[in-house]
């Protein structure tokens, strides 16, 4: 079983950033990722749709037998992660939400607690309520123009700088001392954030709590491969432009992935 | 023949303008309108899929038995309309990229013409085809910021002015005397792109464009329906709160139309 790969999966390319942070801390896994680019994005689409989807792409991973299963992508977290732990009763799930929230529930005094998000992570309403349950107060707001900001490689200019401050400003207000970044482009406006919450606020980012957490059950249950580098098995339903420009710009060059599409 | 519908289709909600402009000059028209909004956005998939799409969005709108088709999708529009010219030959077409290059170069006196657009738009180099080939200057630039500050609603403030500024420093320094927004959420930032070209450049809608085509084909053809209102139905393959919010965000409440779900 310790061979077996991890399965990753996202609607699109932003799950690599989840493949690089299991890749640095657990270099000796292998890895089967599958993005769903011929129907990316998911956040658009109504819950019905998400859970049909989310369903095909785990479907397409139980064919490698992977010995845990990381639901990379925001929008399946927060709508289908319950459906699909009842569906697939015997695969161990990491989704993209939960190692976060127990990551600030951990490190926060004052129990203020930030997250942004897009707006569909954000109007899901998925890390408030896992948040409140625990008894945290919760101040969330979602940046859509974050993502583009990025992609427009714009991580520290002025214009970076003021849509920050518009976006955040409601959420300082209540003191906050923990800040959820619920997107995986967002890490990318860490030093603009930084700059408008202060230096006082701890910063979560969910690539890498979900890489930890993964650290963590594959060592719990003993099923931790220990040597040769892994393998690297990127899928993806649809191979445009975006897709090689997302690998060549997250990816180190040393790190070695077969590509294939897959329909 | 009069009677049957002009179909349109759009990857998702972007074409319901292009539905809203031929409402406005052609009333008494009946209309079926389809948007993939499963599959939405096309400008990230590849030619092939694209291509694939496009055909299965054409398929479903002959059921209907269109007198004419728009294609209100720039992908697709950018990438595959002689590939649908070419396999629907008994079909009238109409694209959202000739209606305005033909106006673009009526209008035009210095024959310098900037268009703006999506990224995928913009590097389909479509535009800048069809009017090199009419012997004008050409200077194109892609603006991925302008859809997400349109849809947070930030149609006029300190940030969509300065995001402007840098998309359109370059295109302005030419001295064009026309401009195209080739994307049909860029007319809500038509005051902040004014400000920015100034009074004396000659600015042009797609959406606009394409119903005034429609028009004069209709009318060329005896094809004209004189009677009383037409009938709106508006189809999607998948109907999340997004395509509600579109709907009545564009449409004046007193037009009627029926909304339906096809898979």
């Amino acid at each position: 079983m310790n061979e077996n790969p991890i399965g990753i999966f996202d609607s699109g390319i932003g799950g690599l950033s989840v493949v690089k942070e299991i890749i640095n801390i657990l270099p000796e896994e292998n890895i089967v990722y599958f993005g769903d680019t011929a129907r990316v994005p998911y956040g658009t689409k109504s819950k019905e749709t998400i859970k049909k989807y989310a369903e095909d792409d785990v479907n397409f991973l139980l064919k490698y037998k992977p010995k845990l299963i990381v639901i990379a992508c925001h929008t399946v977290s927060s709508y289908a992660s319950d459906y699909l732990r009842k569906k697939f009763k015997n695969i161990k799930f990491v989704d993209v939400v939960k190692p976060s929230v127990e990551k600030a529930i951990k490190v926060t005094k004052n129990k203020k607690i930030g997250v942004i998000g897009t707006t569909g992570t954000i109007s899901s309403g998925r890390y408030q309520l896992l948040l409140s349950k625990n008894n945290m107060n919760v101040y969330a707001k979602d940046c859509p123009i974050f993502v583009p900001i990025v992609e427009e490689g714009w991580f520290e200019n002025e214009i970076s700088y003021k849509i920050a401050e518009i976006y955040l400003s409601e959420i300082k207000k209540h003191n906050i001392d923990t800040l959820i970044l619920g997107c995986t482009h967002y890490p990318y406006l860490k030093n603009v954030i930084r700059k408008v919450v202060g230096e006082n606020v701890e910063i979560i980012e969910p690539s890498y709590e979900v890489a930890v957490k993964t650290k963590n059950i594959l060592e719990k249950n003993n099923l931790i491969r220990k040597n040769d580098k892994g393998k690297i098995y990127l899928y993806f339903s649809d191979i445009g432009p975006y897709v090689k420009k997302a690998i060549s710009f997250l990816f180190d060059k040393k790190i070695k992935y077969k590509l294939t599409k897959n329909v």
